[in-house]
């Protein structure tokens, strides 16, 4: 099986990916609209993407993409957040005097830079990149900050392990594929929705799923290119598309609000496993 | 007036703050963090910070920055974001090579940036402060993205206007005080809460507005730290803190949700004025 992923080999999506598919073989992309067009064009098979973070919060850019581009969400998971300090073997911590890695993961270990002041902080597209990166080219006096993962993908020792601010760090990540298919035991559903701009309206939204006694896992807005303070409405809900007060639940929202599009069903998977 | 802002002269919020004070003198904060904490430590009497972008959506970090800390919501303004590319006076666009600014910024050029693949682009912490700092260093191969004001601080030459891919860019800003203080006219409240963890508890909390006709124009989730997959919401309503319905709204939200924290009161000054 062929899996694109924004990132490298041993990055937390390459884990995402072998905790969702196995032993895939990974198309590595630079950024999540290459993921996206190589799952169109059909160079994979599936596309594993990260969603939302429980410290940094939505991955605003996936949530347009989804809505935007014909995938089918299949699947999720939840991988545990922890960053290592990473260098060439026989580069001490001493001798460090600059740090790479993916903004959000220089945010979160803002507390153990904060104690390393003197260090050169620059961001790169990558956790993982930055590691290989850092092996590539024998860097002596550069760390990078990544997953184990990482280290192990490019022999990289680690100087400091689980350098991270707040432990309870999980990134959610789906599994995409090009058309909707059947998951077995799928308890989870995901959709999309704009409300029309009246008193009320995502109130009466929801009211479509919460007289039905269906549970919100999630709702998460983004802006409406092109409409200024115009949301799109982003929920996951637990059930089923062939129940019955589900399908009637659809049913009802689309009769409140526009665009409403099914974006996956899939199991819900997003309970931390670490 | 002195207030605080992230950026440098010239910048956007620059721009927020001027709309909302007149002529203050700035102090300028390399981040958000720097920014609360000028105004905890009285260094100023206000600040001014940017909240949510039609294009790129919120930004999560004042959110949370204003559920954590002691500050009151006194304005909005929104500010419309048009990007120029700028460079040193003499430098002509088929010499460049290089182009600087915030990622954002960069983001919504792409279309344009995409046309000079032979372009190294290169994230920085500001819009302004890139055209600062090209100037500054008076660099012959470098351009700059940042607003109109920015090349009239530092006296770049623009050498393409309005090269954001979408015009609809409008940026709301917050205005903070350290303390609530009445604001003639002011029609506008933010509040944040947490929901208890069972089905329906959003909806229930938005009964409490939808059920008195309140009407609601905003409504944002953040990640709560250490408690992962549960949410802060975040709302903008219309509507006055002494009006009875408004305040039987609130003790009816206390009684459903748990942390609720009234952010400010405020004229609504967020309609696309540019």
């Amino acid at each position: 099986m062929r899996v694109a992923i924004q990132g490298e080999r041993g990055s937390f999506s390459d884990e995402a990916a072998r905790r969702l598919c196995g032993r895939p073989q990974l198309k590595c992309c630079t950024n999540f609209e290459e993921v996206f067009r190589s799952l169109a064009a059909r160079q994979c098979n599936a596309a594993v993407i990260p969603i939302e973070n429980t410290l940094a919060g939505s991955v605003g850019a996936n949530y347009d993409l989804l809505r935007r581009e014909a995938v089918w969400i299949g699947g999720e998971t939840s991988v545990r957040i922890a960053h290592q300090l990473l260098a060439a073997p026989g580069v001490s911590l001493r001798r460090i005097r600059r740090v790479l890695s993916h903004p959000v993961a220089l945010e979160q270990c803002r507390r153990f830079l904060a104690r390393h002041p003197h260090w050169e902080v620059v961001p790169f597209y990558d956790t993982a990149g930055s590691a290989k990166h850092v092996m590539a080219a024998r860097l002596a006096d550069t760390a990078a900050i990544a997953g184990v993962a990482a280290s192990r993908e490019y022999g990289a020792r680690i100087l400091r392990r689980g350098i991270e601010d707040n432990k309870q760090n999980f990134t959610r990540f789906f599994l995409l594929y090009r058309r909707s298919r059947p998951v077995a035991r799928a308890d989870k559903i995901s959709l999309v929705f704009t409300t029309r701009n009246r008193p009320g309206a995502l109130f009466r939204c929801l009211s479509a799923f919460a007289l039905r006694d269906l549970s919100l896992t999630r709702i998460a807005s983004r802006p409406v290119a092109g409409r200024p303070w115009e949301y799109h409405f982003y929920l996951d809900l637990l059930g089923h598309l062939n129940e019955d007060r589900v399908r009637n639940a659809i049913v009802h929202l689309r009769e409140l609000a526009d665009e409403v599009k099914i974006l996956g069903w899939y199991r819900a998977g997003a309970k931390p496993l670490a």
